[in-house]
């Protein structure tokens, strides 16, 4: 069985209605946020294609579309972090999707490759004194060694 | 005095060091997660473009970039709404923002131009029996009633 989606007839459909109709950008994609079902955190933000939005309402693991490495990508599945989507959301005009998920394995809340909890590890400071902004660290321990979890995978990040 | 952002000039200094060095795309523009700082709720997704990210940093209200209506958009100028920022984060390749706010005004933490709270009032279900979704309302009540803050400004959702 493959979940199907609705042909966007009217806004009153889209964004009052039941149907489920999701608007997927010039790439395919639609965003995604990830946030802890058990703090609130949020955890990531990425993009499924159709394809990783009907998997991960098929099964209840997370699914997402890797924009680097062009492939559908089932979150933990090299890594043993896999996400249990607990609740999944869609916004207003059905161009975004919102997932709470515990996350599997032993290492933690590990969601973030470079090894934090939380891909949104560092912080902006407001109304500063400078022109140039510091950021500030608010996670200081890594929970879990990307090198050992990855080995020598690229890194994902694109300059 | 404008805040300046830093060129991308290495993986270590996007994903490890100090600098803010966003990554806008094609469009000129990163996406924002918006959550509530009471309810730790996701509010929103919106995007910003430079000018948008600098003023949200300069002034610690939330500006976002208007897609639907192609301007530099400070949430709440019209309908009372302002969000302030409690914190700001950026993510590892700092391509994705994070923005914790409290919602100013007489209407709640309405966030939405439906006039729901969240812009996620509907959830998707998960590991459903049939190929077609019925979306489960998990708001029932309207915050404010759009028409009447909103008039009658154009609808910003696009099918």
């Amino acid at each position: 069985m493959t979940v199907s989606f609705e042909p966007r007839r009217s806004i009153e459909q889209v964004e009052e209605g039941h149907d489920l109709a999701p608007k997927f950008d010039e790439h395919g994609l639609i965003p995604v946020v990830t946030t802890s079902a058990d703090t609130g955190e949020v955890l990531m933000l990425g993009y499924m294609n159709a394809e990783a939005l009907q998997k991960t309402i098929e099964t209840g693991q997370a699914h997402y579309y890797s924009r680097s490495r062009k492939i559908l990508w089932h979150k933990g599945a090299s890594s043993g972090l896999l996400q249990y989507v607990t609740e999944m959301r869609i916004d207003d005009d059905q161009d975004a999707v919102w997932l709470r998920v515990t996350i599997g394995g032993d290492l933690g809340e590990a969601s973030c490759h470079v090894g934090y909890r939380s891909c949104f590890y560092r912080s902006i400071p407001l109304k500063p004194f400078s022109e140039k902004i510091t950021l500030t660290f608010e996670e200081t321990e890594k929970t879990f060694d990307p090198v050992a979890i990855y080995g020598d995978v690229p890194n994902p990040t694109i300059l």
